[in-house]
């Protein structure tokens, strides 16, 4: 359905003005970036249209290539990045603290190496082209690499944690106000190995909330479920074995939808029996604390069931062991949690903030979502913001006997989903993205190469400095950067002083205005007292 | 409710004849999606319960993908990478004194973006398989996606200090030995805008030393020429215009090759005139330090090209500026210097150390390459591990009018090269990946809820803790991964200890043998000792 040139101008016209006013309003840069987006991909289509009809020139001028990053992807500035790396520095350090290292794979994997390992979104996958030889894929996330990884290096690696943060591709539709892109960082936690029962599954779950506290990202609920657990459910209500994962990936999307759409799906959609679906609906509702458990174990025809027995008695280590670490108060148990992807097998977790839900879901777990007043559209939040579970025979897949697999557990910090909530509560503008502690300055005749030299001695003393890369540069020019960048201190320096042996240091944070101001220092006692200041 | 081997063979029958009458009927490319997401759901059920029952071999001898990353890709262990971690560090801090930022481009660009900026070898970036959309390749560099990120956010950005250290993908010839891979590390920092002259470049050189200092990689010599300065010689010379780039090409190849194989390039394969060809040689043997610049500057059919004056001046500058920075002793300046990058439109360097040549070529600069007895074959040593200069027009390629121009200075410091020096001087088995400072012990009875309780501690001290996921380890289990992970201190505990409120410290670094030795400290008073004894 190809767009008239006038309707596609009109819209053009009406998104332009749409950027506009919300840039004039000082809107949500997440929201003027997404808007900002939608007219490019606006104008790029104009321009392939006028290029499919000869028109190209007179769009784009000269150049015959479009000036954007491709589709679902974005360059990050300077602040954004300052931002971003005290995420992750924050994380690592988490990771650090129990014991974590890291390791590194290559961005594309052989083909065959992802096939088969993501079920329905496999088809979100990027190829690269066929130049002759292997097939490869992009990673799609960094946990069947990490499997893969330890196939290959088993023997050396039967036990091992370690986080990974890096890029994951993913040819989706993209979001970009919450965040969803087409590339995208995952940061995942993992412990490889055999131990005794939910030791490492519960020093997971304490690592992932042990992050969220140093992110600061506010109140947050760990919803916990047991694979096996739902497994029972699904046998004992009557779900036929090759149903089971479609119907738990229908269970998974109770947080977004109504139980009737739900059913609905696994109804209509994948052909469940309206009564089984019935049963199924009366034990996913349920959630609640340690209580919850006990009243699970007081049921018979789960603690009947080999799987449910299973994954009840894991669920009741875990509430021990999180409660002595100290994190029990953020669970909440909840059999709806079934997470989408088909290698769990046990314990799975998923944690949300308020800014993961809509309002109206907020503050309480009670709320009627069949309510007729309840706004379906607007519920989706940016979702969970740290996930995982434990999957025990991924890395089996890979291996060539029994003896290759070593079981896993781990989490993913949605460091994406942290950064759009952490954004919307700081001023972008305000971030000091470069970390200059001193400006050398000239007050007259530029000076330039005793600026040289100065900065010269300060980066010699590990001190971070900059100056100005003109022959004549203007007073006011120069204490503007320094007002432009934050920077703390300035050096000082005239022709008078230079022949006298001193420098001034000025703290440029205080309120002195012009070029006065600051302390006059011996020249061969100006990195000690800057050193002073810097506190170093 | 299990299925039976033989009912769901004939299921997965059914249903594979399904798909492919869907298939073959294009039906509705979801439908299709969804009937083989329940064909591999099936697949998997087989594939379980034949593990199950000891089958495994038989239908895993179906998994016919290699276990390997694909060509020319590695992964990197945790010892590897934490030496990687600290050579990034070392790095970017000597780019943070500097004053620079950091700023992310995607991992892939448009096709357009890169087609036309890399010459003859744009035959080796990897294109992205057309699924529907825009056409994108791996980014080849990081300087391209620099200049294009500058051309789109130009008006925010008419200066900035950036660098990246990113991943960039070249279909070359793998030399896993030599540190050459498909996938690798660039290391970028760039300084853009319209400054002064020569004063941003000298700042680009310096840094450059200071990073090679940093990294104590040992003696380097940076060898710096002038684009300008060659143009002119080449002019001087009587090489026609067009045949510029490529002679300049062949000059590139004299540090590899004698200067007879390069005239035979010269003359045989790109046609120039022997005579022609003599005469360069006579000016590209010439190197040496600032007593080089002033021989040129007393010749006169230098000085009387405009190319060759005006690269003549800026060396002036550039000298100058370096004896002021402190590096000028690193410094040759070297005729034969050309660079093989097309963009680079001014001052040119590269560093080398005696890694980068082979042993015979290494002390000495008047080594003569045309003896018999040198051997070209050994002589290809890691190459240059630092490279950069000016490059004038690439943003310019990018914009839709000349004000849209940046001029850039940059230098990239070859981490792979570097690395590859590294890591034969260390160990890597004695490389310390983890920063584990505590391993928690218990002497008897397993006391894994006491161990669990005192790392919960210790973690919330923001200590860096561990213990052993067993309920009952061995005692001997625990003192060995202290000595594997180098844990510098071990907290012992025994029910006795715990019932008198005290707990053991012991330097495990200490020679102390068996469970006895340490220091019993009262529980509450862990903290405080093991802070004191971490110097935190």
């Amino acid at each position: 359905m190809e767009e008239t040139k006038e309707s596609l101008k009109a819209k053009i016209k009406i998104q332009g003005e749409k950027v506009r006013t919300l840039k004039a309003q000082n809107a949500d840069p997440n929201l003027v970036t997404a808007e900002v987006a939608v007219l490019l991909e606006l104008q790029n289509l104009q321009k392939r249209q006028a290029s499919l009809t000869g028109e190209e020139s007179t769009v784009k001028g000269k150049n015959k290539f479009t000036l954007k990053t491709p589709k679902g992807t974005r360059d990050y500035n300077e602040k954004e990045m300052a931002v971003r790396e005290k995420v992750f520095s924050t994380i690592i350090s988490v990771f650090k603290k129990h014991g974590a290292v890291t390791i590194d794979t290559p961005v594309f994997e052989l083909k065959e190496i992802l096939a088969g390992k993501y079920g329905e979104d496999s088809k979100l996958i990027y190829d690269l082209e066929d130049q002759g030889g292997e097939k490869c894929s992009l990673r799609y996330d960094l946990t069947v690499p990490f499997a893969r990884f330890l196939a290959i290096n088993g023997t050396q690696y039967q036990n091992i944690k370690r986080y990974q943060i890096a890029k994951v591709y993913r040819r989706d539709q993209p979001a970009m106000t919450k965040g969803r892109l087409r590339e995208f960082y995952q940061c995942d936690f993992d412990v490889a190995g055999v131990f005794d029962p939910m030791i490492a599954d519960s020093e997971v779950v304490k690592i992932m909330c042990e992050c969220l506290d140093a992110l600061e990202i506010g109140k947050y609920t760990v919803k916990i479920n047991h694979r096996k657990i739902l497994d029972g459910i699904f046998q004992i209500c009557g779900v036929p074995d090759e149903k089971i994962r479609p119907i738990s990936s229908a269970v998974d999307k109770l947080d977004k939808l109504p139980w009737e759409e739900v059913k609905r799906e696994m109804t209509e959609e994948k052909n469940l029996n309206p009564d089984t679906a019935d049963r199924i609906g009366e034990y996913v509702k349920l959630k609640g604390g340690r209580e919850l458990l006990e009243q699970l174990l007081q049921m018979q025809e789960l603690t009947a069931n080999k799987n449910a027995k299973s994954g009840l008695d894991d669920m009741a280590l875990l509430f021990n062991y999180l409660e002595i670490f100290g994190v029990l108060d953020k669970i909440l148990f909840d059999l709806s949690l079934a997470r989408g992807l088909d290698y769990y097998t046990g314990v799975i977790y998923e944690a949300v903030t308020e800014q993961s839900r809509p309002p109206k879901l907020g503050d309480s777990m009670q709320i009627n979502q069949n309510s007729k007043d309840f706004d379906y559209e607007s519920t989706v939040g940016v979702g969970s913001i740290a996930a995982g579970g434990r999957y025990d025979n991924l890395v089996g897949m890979f291996a060539s006997n029994k003896k290759g697999n070593i079981p896993c557990v781990g989490a993913s910090i949605g460091v994406e989903r942290v950064l759009s909530i952490l954004l919307q509560k700081i001023e972008l503008d305000r971030v000091k993205a470069n970390e200059v502690e001193v400006y050398v300055i000239a007050v007259a005749d530029g000076l330039l190469e005793d600026r040289m030299k100065i900065c010269s001695e300060l980066w010699n003393a590990g001190i971070k400095a900059e100056f100005m890369y003109k022959n004549k540069p203007k007073l006011q020019a120069q204490f503007s950067v320094c007002d432009r960048d934050q920077i703390p201190f300035a050096v000082i320096i005239g022709r008078d002083e230079l022949n006298r042996g001193v420098v001034r240091i000025k703290d440029m944070r205080s309120k002195e205005q012009g070029e006065g101001g600051g302390t006059s220092v011996k020249r061969d006692e100006m990195i000690i007292e800057l050193r002073k200041r810097l506190g170093k």
